[in-house]
């Protein structure tokens, strides 16, 4: 249905605005995503909003009316609002035009099925969003079929890590468990666990790596907890040339999953 | 010599808080940087604040101790403050114990010698300051010589991008200078340009790279200009195996960066 919002008083202006906190995302199971570029990746992932909130009053991109009327067509609400009220919910001066409220698509671990790609990124404690939607981008560029959250990362549904995520948040799997929970999963099955870390001289273009390859990336100041280093298949280091010894933690795991991503391709087996 | 600061009102307080602004960093020619890792890596690299705050009244760290002999010696500030009035100068809740004011580095173009370092990072447009920041980061641990800015890029040494080079705002020489002064440099030497681009099939592990080597990455949203697309040695693409055929800015350049590398260090030219 075609509504639309005048006032920061509307009820439903301050429903959706307080999606912006992840205390209420988890309580409504509904996060926010802002653009036409990862709106339509959504959409194309088969993801539609209930809500669209647009700007009135102002030139449409073709690809905007094939997203409203698929929203209106699946009985969701196109809400027309001012470009102040929609800079208010999206929090931004230089807000987007279109935002829309998403229900929450996380996945159980137990309903992954890792044989539907060779690459999966695993990330402990990771507490950036623009580091961990980031992962998603490249874990969509590499094939990977999701990514597997474990201890206290933060929110991937955040605006923040889905706007990092170009949308990536709608084509890759995102599973939150505890460590346990996921080498108990892991171990149930194939799969070749590897773990990058500074600790090991052990470089990362000499092994062979397996599908389904597991790439798990630890924190972004603590690195890899030594117990969960210990129950990788593998320990990898990149080569380092410079003073500081370190890379951003999405930039290793983007280096890492291209090498995976390389042998497989040179070897035929993706 | 020590000091100690009291209020928010002291003019000395005002003037280094003003350097989280773009503008008066400029006309002071000097910016912050935030945290003892950051300042310790600075400290190595040669670099010591003209000022250095510190919390008072609390566990020193014996780098810290290194880093305040190391200021006071060489004729700087020590100045003890509250941890109120730091976290009004680091503009987090989260602050920092320590901020350091650094005279601005920035090197001219002509002052490059390009043969002391196989790998250079190039961007072109790039407005993002984590992007920027963590590809200082990443050319830091390729070993690159420095980071080439071109067009209107974000400023490398606002605090945001200071803090995600981890420190290597320090170690990586940072140029910024238009595309033609640019160009025009590059070919009064060797070296080869090398550009990213999702308008080419031409596979970024098939050709052969030769050190100086350029890697050249555009604005976030745009990518490369064609024209700047056009003077590149090679244009390569990263494959994509996804729906969203697209890398982050940082990412796109340190997969590139990596392959590089590997190829250098597997034929021993690095």
């Amino acid at each position: 249905m075609r509504r639309e919002i005048t006032g920061f008083s509307n009820p439903l202006f301050k429903q959706v605005r307080s999606l912006r906190e992840k205390k209420l995302r988890k309580r409504e199971r509904k996060f926010l995503a802002e653009g036409l570029r990862i709106m339509t990746e959504a959409r194309e992932a088969g993801y539609l909003p209930e809500m669209l909130f647009r700007v009135k009053d102002r030139e449409v991109h073709s690809l905007e009316i094939v997203l409203e009327d698929a929203v209106l067509s699946a009985g969701g609400d196109v809400i027309e609002t001012s470009a102040d009220i929609m800079s208010k919910l999206s929090g931004k001066e230089n807000a987007q035009t279109i935002v829309g409220v998403y229900g929450d698509h996380g996945t159980a671990l137990a309903d992954i099925d890792r044989s539907t790609a060779p690459i999966w990124l695993v990330a402990q404690a990771m507490r950036d969003p623009g580091n961990l939607g980031t992962m998603l981008r490249t874990g969509d560029a590499v094939g990977a079929g999701g990514l597997i959250l474990i201890d206290d990362c933060t929110d991937p549904f955040s605006v923040e890590a889905v706007r990092a995520s170009m949308g990536a948040v709608f084509t890759q799997k995102v599973v939150q468990c505890s460590w346990a929970e996921f080498v108990t999963w892991l171990r149930a099955g194939e799969g070749q666990l590897v773990g990058t870390s500074l600790e090991t001289a052990h470089d990362y273009q000499a092994p062979q790596y397996a599908s389904p390859c597991f790439i798990l990336t630890g924190n972004e100041a603590q690195g890899l907890p030594a117990e969960y280093a210990g129950e990788c298949d593998l320990l990898v280091k990149m080569p380092m040339r410079g003073k500081a010894d370190s890379l951003n933690a999405a930039v290793a795991t983007a280096v890492m999953a291209y090498e995976v991503l390389n042998q497989f391709r040179n070897t035929k087996a993706m």
